[in-house]
């Protein structure tokens, strides 16, 4: 397989975006990232996005983007993996230019929370899960991570407040990212002071679902010119693997498996060990999914990846920094476009674009996102290229 | 690029399937393809398919799937592209395999339309166009098909019946065709006296909306014993675009132009001229559609793909048969499933393997798969690798 590198990327700012439609939003994040690759012309664009057939009644959103940013007679489709959703067009991206099919693939993540309100939202998001036997009961995935939390609190006797320590992190760095939706530092009282959600899960420990629309372009580095070569990062392995959909068929709930299976996966594929990158951008949907994410990846012994928050080594300046420009919980999580932020964030740092948040001359990030309960798990190894 | 087989198809009768969930219709499709490929396990699962989300509230259908076959720790994903849903599978399996990232990718087409009755149905395959300038007001498929014949019609100088020698071809292959919803030949009379749904479309100018799911196993020749090796058929084209979404943005929405650049670009990749195909799977989601698929491809002149159907040159005996196992009007229009069937029939016919309607000897097939208003359009050659 040929070298496939990120050479554009895009975003739009997470937040409510009322006043702008699903399709200009995303072209907003797209002509972006051509532009940020020196105008370099897609052959083909995956589109991630988890709601617009529920939420927007609109499919064929493949069609729809490639129309609205005139790019017509490119190929293009929707990738469709719930939160992963953005994740996954990067993989597919990745495939499409890693079998030399195309030259150059854009890839976009775009959700347009917005263009419903109400009850209508929390079932639409459901859907992530095992409707027929899950959802249809009533359960959303707030409530199912809040009886991930409950029998990790039991199972593993951690304390009530440990868990704060994630939304600490993540309010910190999303005050150092300008596209960040929470852009103010919390202090541990305000985590402890912070109204149940559902129970044991307080506010902080659910991260906010947003609009945005983040995007790259990838290709192979020798079809860009010499000069435009110091900024690439390589895509050095991208892996996705699927877990039991529905909670109950789990022989262990606490085990993300999937997660530790993409990752190993992704990390033999860049030859590297977990323990050899310089910062992990992980799924932090609810604070649990980040304890249960590093012990998955095996940075930490069951029931102790609050541990590694706790003691600052997850912090910019830490030994393992995770979420550097705010994660899901401060960025915003928009969804079925947040792997594709995670990515571009990744690239920011990789790049040394970071600007406050920027970490020591980082080489090599993981990139992993969630889609359903950790069901879909698809991990990214970022290398920079020089 | 790599050589790309299909080494197995899968596929349930295409009709109303009101017992079967549709986790239930996807394994059956699912196993059968395996079983076919002699039990040849994938590594990832790629999903074509439309309405789910919105008719049987599960999306993440990759996790689900996986998951119920019993498939889990390999890669799944859904592809949605409307009715191209499954060809759109198809080609992100090709990819998958092309790029040598997997060894065995299963795609399959899974529509379970019944999950919902009533008018949610027509306003949720509407989401098939654009939303916001077309669906939003009342415009659906059926009726822009209507809209595109009666243009036809008046701009081509074309006789009304004319179109009904695409639904005779249509029936009469469906009689031949086990997995056919309508396997009843019908006469012109039949097709003459038959109600209007949306003037000028008439009963038999519409494929009925249906359930369904097919499945094929794809992988590189050197994988499989010897003795697997005469049956496979070779994915030597597969190619995608896309035109603007609204029809009003078209230059000419008589010209269905993806449809004719993804042709093109597919025959180019095999190194063949349309000509050199023994027949053509196309989509004959309307019947006008069947016309300017026609002249899109090359094979008439505008406003005269209805002559070739006329003078009996796309029945099993022409010189280029389309629909031979019913196409999307007897065999049924499983939408994000139908692209899938189309190559599932392909791979009978080179096979030798299609029945009453076998072909005499054809070595290579056109198959080609509409989503929206041709604004995706998919096209694969298909050649017998023996």
């Amino acid at each position: 397989m040929t070298d496939v590198v990120i050479a554009g990327i895009g975003q739009t700012p997470v937040g409510e975006h009322w006043d702008v439609s699903l399709r200009d939003l995303a072209e907003r994040a797209m002509l972006a990232a051509i532009a940020d690759a020196g105008g370099l012309r897609p052959d083909a664009l995956y589109v991630g996005n988890f709601l617009s057939p529920v939420v927007s009644h609109q499919a064929n959103l493949g069609a729809l983007l490639v129309d609205h940013a005139g790019l017509n007679g490119i190929e293009a489709f929707t990738v469709e993996a719930a939160g992963a959703s953005g994740a996954g067009a990067l993989h597919m991206g990745y495939l499409a230019v890693a079998s030399g099919y195309v030259d150059a693939a854009l890839v976009i993540g775009v959700e347009k929370y917005t263009d419903q309100t109400g009850s209508e939202l929390e079932t639409a998001i459901a859907q992530s899960m095992d409707n027929d036997y899950e959802a249809v009961h009533g359960l959303t995935p707030t409530g199912q991570a809040a009886l991930l939390m409950q029998r990790y609190l039991h199972d593993c006797d951690v304390p009530r407040q440990a868990l704060g320590a994630f939304a600490l992190i993540a309010h910190a760095n999303g005050a150092g990212n300008p596209n960040a939706m929470y852009r103010k530092a919390i202090r541990p009282e305000t985590y402890a002071r912070a109204g149940l959600v559902s129970d044991p899960l307080n506010l902080f420990d659910v991260a906010p679902y947003a609009d945005g629309a983040a995007a790259a372009l990838l290709t192979r580095p020798e079809l860009l010119p010499e000069a435009a070569r110091a900024r690439l990062v390589r895509v050095s392995g991208s892996s996705v693997a699927i877990d039991r959909l529905a909670l109950h068929d789990r022989p262990d709930p606490l085990a993300f498996e999937a997660a530790g299976v993409s990752l190993q996966r992704a990390c033999r594929q860049a030859g590297i060990l977990p323990g050899d990158v310089d910062f992990f951008e992980l799924c932090d949907a609810y604070s649990i999914y980040a304890a249960l994410s590093l012990e998955a990846a095996g940075f930490a012994r069951r029931g102790e990846g609050w541990r590694l928050a706790e003691r600052g080594e997850l912090n910019l300046d830490g030994r393992l920094p995770i979420s550097t420009l705010g994660g899901l919980k401060a960025r915003g999580n928009p969804l079925g476009a947040a792997g594709l932020y995670q990515a571009v964030e990744a690239v920011q740092q990789l790049r040394g674009e970071a600007g406050a948040n920027q970490l020591a001359h980082p080489r090599r990030a993981l990139v992993q996102s969630l889609g359903g309960p950790a069901a879909t798990a698809v991990t990214h190894v970022l290398e920079r290229l020089n």
